[in-house]
């Protein structure tokens, strides 16, 4: 028997230990994909209680709390962050075989140096022991302890990046933080909020947007923007993969009514979508940006929660709307458009993994680089050991594993640099067995540098970090 | 090499022994979804032949024996009892792999304390040995034998339950057998049947039914009635997961012409539909019942086969229509109208694991119970261990497993109860695997309390069985 | 550690081994299903170097030069062979876990006696090694030497079969080769290039095609025709599982317009596909062929890439279309026309498995042979281990696992064949395991008789090859 999430956790094979411990434990952290906020890394936010950095604002455990039957009261109410504490302590237990309960005690581990399984018995003991260690840690020194290299947050298009430019500005930075390019709110006509969002847009440009003109001229002038402050990446949700086409006078009629808040059509949505993400993909391309395609999400489901919480609060789902054809038509698009830039695919459905693996392979003919059109990580619901072995078997027998770029952690939180432990553990475990089982030549030299580039070479020659990582 | 079949049979690690012996096994069985005729266990219908027990209405076997090109004399037709179980038996041997094949050793071991695999050789010996024990055996004696506290029969609304009130009265039952409501019929008004049905409604209620109206209070009235007789649960089969909206005024329309027989569309069928599910909720939620929503299937696929023998005799397969929207729509209006009761959701789909599991997530809000929407074990289909294994590690992934109901046989047999070993057998393995590859900690009092919950407790407290049950 | 590829790869336990060893690899081969040119076969093509064998059409090399960066240049375009050949060496050591890497090894020890790992630092060296090999073989001599007893090639119906003629009359044949029926292009009115095709067909029947009544006569006799020529099985591609009805007046038509070049729509081209498939297997069954339907395909999605290379060049992928009704719908319809033969079923999207497998049993009935619809082995992008093991998992799950044909190549180059070593070997493994884990009995006979007629007899009666292959 194993011992519970000792050193070689997850490392069921001598030579997954040997490529994780000789190999990717070294590797820093780019974290290119993530949810945090800017302004609290740059003030290196601190925090009272283990609850604040926990349960503050993340909806997986949230969800799983609900799931156990807490009251709301205990989990987004006004309970006190003691009693919150110890209600997500009384409900890890029942969390066997979900990544929080392994995220939970890696960072019990790696942060706190507490080894015992975290449950309601030991709840306040563990609390007051987190809550001591909080007060000699922040944000900053959680990112510097955690080897994170780089990472790229994610801001809208009419966000002024003052954050980013102090942190550019400071020498005492722990790491480096670049903005990520996320217009989704531009490219969502049929909210109700659109117009509004419009009037944000028009202040950070300096003119007013009425056609469809100033807004392609507005979204270039954002990513040239963003550009010249480091930007490296831009990165789409959409419902599902989408594609439609309009004539120009259509986008223009599409673009009127919703800027006047009349209302258009889902049909006329996705036209509009169309249009504007491929017109940014030639800025993408220009700049040799990252394009990242999150899709298969379902969101906001309990509209009575909604009405309560708002948005990703933990009442979003896995879609399961086709991909194919709208996948294969947005990307052949950029591709005549000269606006397919690398791009990374992800899909929330993990019936998916074969639609999207099988896709990226056919754009990626004269890539300036291995791995061009990429297969994301297993995201979000998928975020767990079944789900990152699953994309990684699917992606490898499909395509050329490589050149993989690897993880990132999607997460709002600053504990959740373990999440890339917990891929390369799975990672070298995998090819550890492939190797044990004679299917891959046990060539350790070689697989320790596969290793070390999944882990972070690939991604930093990927979004050319290079220079900035030397 | 582990022995064909024996008492540690699917159990690959010392902590699944000891979670599956120590604990599981001890187990009673309540089987909360079944097609038993209830009539056949009061009257405690005895058997002349293993024939007939096995291959009278099993469709399962009906299907393998086809694949196996077997003639359909020996399957649905005239020949012998004698002459149908040779071929059952030699049609055994190419089902490796096939829960059949587990299921038919697991009931000869446990029913008949045969050990030897089953082929065309042993077939005639085979059956006297089964039919001379038959004679000793019965409908209820297989109940007690088989440690079943409590089932649930599948009941139509214009049932009087006639059955059940003497089994109410019947002080010698070996188990509590209870009614669930199943108003498929109601709220199918596109089949051509549907005036017939409403006719028999019409009969149990005592009034005509003529508008939605009647309609609505008819369902009522006969959930009021099967909440009298002990039901706490109904249970919808739907094609797929369904949303449709409509006005009140066109419900209406819907409703005459289809009583008229004058056809409606499928999308008018869907609004009806849509609009009996939300109403039924309502009462649902009242009585503190249990929901159970089953979709994802395609019936009656061969027409010629259907022509010949009717539903249910093996031509059903598994729908791949997209279920997402409709099932977040559908859960959201029971939610908004106050119709959200404790509700289990099946698909027959295991593509749809995902869907199912990451949207059951979003409406445990404030919930009375600890799990109270649950993702059903694998169902028909996806009953076999591959299928359980894929719905238990997704269902872990996803959310919290230390919650979940667990088995339920949905069979037509008495001697289907064997599926419960089956189930918990893999249960075991699959928790006791998490344990030794130290995933999670080798606590065997709590863990054996969980596979308890999941065999038995879980049951008993969600469906408030536990005043029957003392 | 097991050894990298030795001569007990892929078998992991010791039933494995002696099922591989002691039965399967002593089978012949039947490859009943492949792209390979009639006319290379009779005219014993000889190649210079391994880059023509290796690199001269395969597809699913050159996507995986691409995804490594490799420039078209190398790829499809005028570099040397020799240049070629390194830059997929170069390529091979990325592709970890994926079947290329296997299927190059394999061949590279079965057909050259090499046992290295290829990398770009051996390129040169195996390079000349293999071509000084390749003087002293041939198309024939491979065959031969692969234990390949019959095949079936791909044929338009308005192919002459000259080719497969003058085989037919050659008595130095190292194997049997047959035309196999494709009437794709005929099917597909959509198509700009559909009136051209007419001509052609209209020469090879010697009559004007003017009506759907000519059309219909002209498959027939085209059909007659193959016959003549031993033709045992028809194929059809399809993007998905369609069916879609029309009156005879329409169907009549969408036919003029689209033998007109005046264009149909995309519903009009279901239906006529709907039309002529149900016609063709009127004649299919009536002759007692083999209906193999391939679906679940996304072609041509890089349009820039399709304007450069054309058609079958590595731009196609996995599709995601809904297939049950369809699929469920196009059987009923044969079933009820009498022209349900013998079929077997493909879809390239492995989440597809559960509802094929599902669906082919509602459609066994009074079959005139064990397994007559079947689920087709793992097709292209799923044909590796993985994807064949899901297959294979989801097959036994739902049917009778006994009965299955097994493997075939779908391949264009005459050194695929070691692919049914491949499959050979995945299967034992699989069984063995069963064995060993005590769910199938240890009946090592019976065992070695199964993976004997799943490798060899079973696909030799279903296709009645029995008399040519005594």
């Amino acid at each position: 028997m194993m011992p519970f999430m000792d050193a070689d956790f997850l490392l069921k094979n001598e030579t997954a230990k040997k490529l994780y411990h000789g190999h990717a434990a070294q590797m820093p952290i780019i974290d290119y994909h993530c949810h945090i906020n800017p302004q609290e890394i740059y003030e290196d936010k601190r925090y009272a209680t283990i609850t604040e950095v926990w349960l503050g604002g993340d909806h997986y455990k949230w969800r799983a709390m609900r799931s156990c039957g807490v009251p709301e009261r205990y989990i987004t109410g006004d309970a006190t962050p003691a009693e919150k504490f110890q209600k997500w302590a009384e409900t890890i237990p029942n969390l066997i075989g979900n990544p929080l309960y392994h995220w939970t005690h890696l960072e019990l581990q790696r942060y706190f140096g507490i080894y015992e399984p975290l449950c309601g018995e030991n709840a306040m003991e563990i609390y007051e022991k987190c809550n001591a260690m909080l007060q000699n840690m922040s944000a900053r020194s959680i990112i510097a302890q955690s080897n994170v290299k780089l990472l790229c947050t994610t801001d809208d298009p009419a966000d002024d990046l003052s954050w980013h430019e102090k942190m550019a500005a400071d020498a005492t930075m722990p790491a480096i933080v670049l903005p990520a390019f996320r217009p989704d709110k531009a490219m969502r006509a049929d909210k109700p909020d659109f117009p509004q969002y419009l009037s944000k847009l028009e202040a950070a440009v300096g003119y007013p947007i009425n056609t469809m003109a100033d807004m392609r001229r507005a979204l270039t002038e954002r990513i040239d923007y963003f550009d010249a402050h480091g930007c490296r990446t831009a990165d789409h949700g959409l419902d599902y993969a989408l594609y439609v086409e309009a004539t120009e006078a259509q986008l223009e009629d599409i673009f009127l009514r919703a800027k006047a808040g009349k209302g258009i059509t889902w049909e006329e949505q996705l036209a509009y979508h169309t249009a504007l993400l491929v017109h940014c993909g030639k800025s993408y391309k220009k700049y040799d940006w990252v394009n990242q395609l999150h899709f298969g999400c379902i969101r906001d489901n309990s509209r009575k929660m909604f009405g309560k919480l708002g948005p990703d609060t933990g009442f979003d789902a896995i879609n399961d709307q086709s991909n194919a054809q709208g996948l294969a038509r947005l990307l052949s698009a950029y591709e005549m458009g000269d606006a397919l830039t690398k791009t990374i695919v992800y899909s929330l459905n993990p019936s998916d993994n074969g639609v999207v693996g099988s896709l990226i392979g056919c754009f990626q003919s004269d890539s300036p680089i291995p791995g061009k059109i990429q297969q994301g990580s297993a995201w979000w619901f998928n975020d767990h050991k079944p789900g990152m072995e699953a994309q990684m078997i699917s992606l490898m027998s499909l395509g050329a594993f490589g050149t993989f770029n690897g993880m990132l952690t999607d997460s709002r939180s600053f504990l959740s640099y373990t999440r890339h432990e917990y891929f390369r553990r799975i990672l070298c475990n995998l090819l550890g067995r492939l190797v044990e089982e004679g299917e891959y030549p046990a060539d350790l030299e070689f697989l320790g540098k596969m290793v070390e580039n999944i882990s972070y070479y690939n991604t930093r020659r990927y979004f050319r970090f290079e220079k900035l990582l030397k």
